[in-house]
């Protein structure tokens, strides 16, 4: 069993999830118009929320979605957070119940936010030190220019996705779009070391640019490194020295096993880890 | 204003569907992880209810949804359908209320089956005499054949195509891959006839397979054509002497103004029409 549900807020009250109140008109369930972010909490307090919430607040402009007050979902988020020591906030906005029936946007929906926290998602500390186990999907990401990015509702790939990992040793998924192209995990963005380079696939077709993501990319330019945002191929991926994952939960993980091949977490990954260690975290959000 | 919300049924219990009880852990709403179905209702009747509840369940199958028992969806449809001259419903089944965090389906969700009745959408009668005005959308449809031909939720990309469509002059937008295939309208399947051939995209690798596209592929056959299911460019489209629309709501409507090309509603989809009308319909559904 994986981590409980602890609270709900809908519309900034509290519901009782296993009966609460979401309209069966929300656009969010007739089309997955809406947008989420998963958001880590350590002492009681929310890790980059400033960085979540600019990036809700694109991705609401990308999808033309009125873009719920910050100040109110900075502080459901923070009310949700102070109380524990770990945990993982989920927000999600939709562009509220459909005031007309049918795909088109009418223009006056009022969206709907809600803020989920769960409990901390017990992670093996080994897996930062001795690296993951990670397969190729079979399943390929759909290419849209126009949402690639986007955290957005529409998921069913990645539940597909999920859906054919059975082997609980095997910590993720990395996929390809349906043009052969390197996107990401399935919950992760990924990147590769290649004779020292540090690269990362470019999400202009799809994939979602994660906070971790973003978070490695600035430490590493600040650490003097120049990362690459580029068109990756799975030979690039086989023939990197090192393999890392990223996002808000696992932070940087090293890839040891990719299908059959034996990797070792290398001297980039391990700066990496020690730039973004949450004390370094925290001062970066500030 | 469109057609006005009339009845909401949650799990067979009417609910006020401005206050609805569902599930803020809903899959449906975080994955877009469910299907729908839009259904015709005439003289009290449900048009082609068998075959909705045939695609819903083989829906199921394909996201591997337990799907809900055909009887009490045939029921509830019914229930609905009873009192009301013309009216659409929708059905939508979800994968239920997540069981755990993230994307993988634990195996023990109980699905969340919606039906809805809207009051009939006004259609021009003219539009099927004389034909619609149709555009080519910029929009393109990410291609998944996992996903290919499946009723889901995850319509976002139609949202962003439907918001691109402001002039209430052109009644559909048809969309193309990002292979740069024909696939379907926003909201309809596009049937093209070319030197007397009546051709339909082949649905491998996105779009919607139709319940009329299917009524009009199964007509065309019994009246002796052989309809093609292909893979269609643009090219095809453009040099087409007849196209036209389907979907349960509309039946068949003929293209008359294809961008700036103009063109006459066909003996062919004269024919179709006619094979479609309304008694035919419902014995071919006994």
């Amino acid at each position: 069993m994986s981590e409980p549900l602890e609270a709900a807020l809908l519309n900034g009250q509290a519901v009782d999830p296993a009966a609460s109140g979401l309209s069966v008109l929300d656009r969010g369930l007739h089309f997955g118009d809406g947008l989420f972010e998963t958001l880590a909490c350590r002492g009681g307090r929310v890790r980059f929320l400033q960085l979540h919430l600019e990036r809700l607040a694109h991705g609401c402009e990308r999808l033309r979605i009125l873009a719920p007050d910050a100040g109110l979902l900075r502080a459901e988020c923070e009310q949700l957070a102070r109380a524990c020591d770990q945990a993982l906030l989920k927000i999600l906005v939709t562009r509220g119940p459909a005031t007309a029936r049918g795909y088109a946007p009418q223009g006056n929906e009022r969206p709907t936010r809600i803020v989920l926290r769960y409990g901390w998602p017990a992670l093996d500390p080994r897996h930062a030190v001795e690296g993951i186990a990670v397969r190729l999907a079979n399943v390929q990401l759909g290419e849209n220019p126009l949402l690639a990015g986007v955290k957005h509702l529409n998921r069913l790939e990645l539940v597909m996705a999920r859906a054919e990992l059975a082997d609980p040793a095997v910590f993720e998924l990395l996929l390809f779009s349906s043009s052969g192209q390197l996107v990401s995990g399935s919950m992760s963005n990924v990147f590769i070391v290649q004779d020292g380079r540090l690269r990362t696939p470019r999400l202009d077709r799809c994939g979602v640019a994660g906070i971790m993501r973003r978070v490695v990319l600035r430490a590493a330019r600040a650490a003097g490194r120049e990362p690459e945002e580029a068109a990756l191929t799975r030979t690039d991926l086989e023939s990197a020295q090192e393999v890392f994952l990223t996002n808000a939960r696992i932070g940087i993980l090293p890839v040891r096993h990719l299908e059959s091949r034996q990797l070792a977490p290398g001297p980039i990954t391990r700066e990496l880890q020690a730039l973004i260690a949450p004390s370094l975290e925290e001062a970066a959000d500030a």
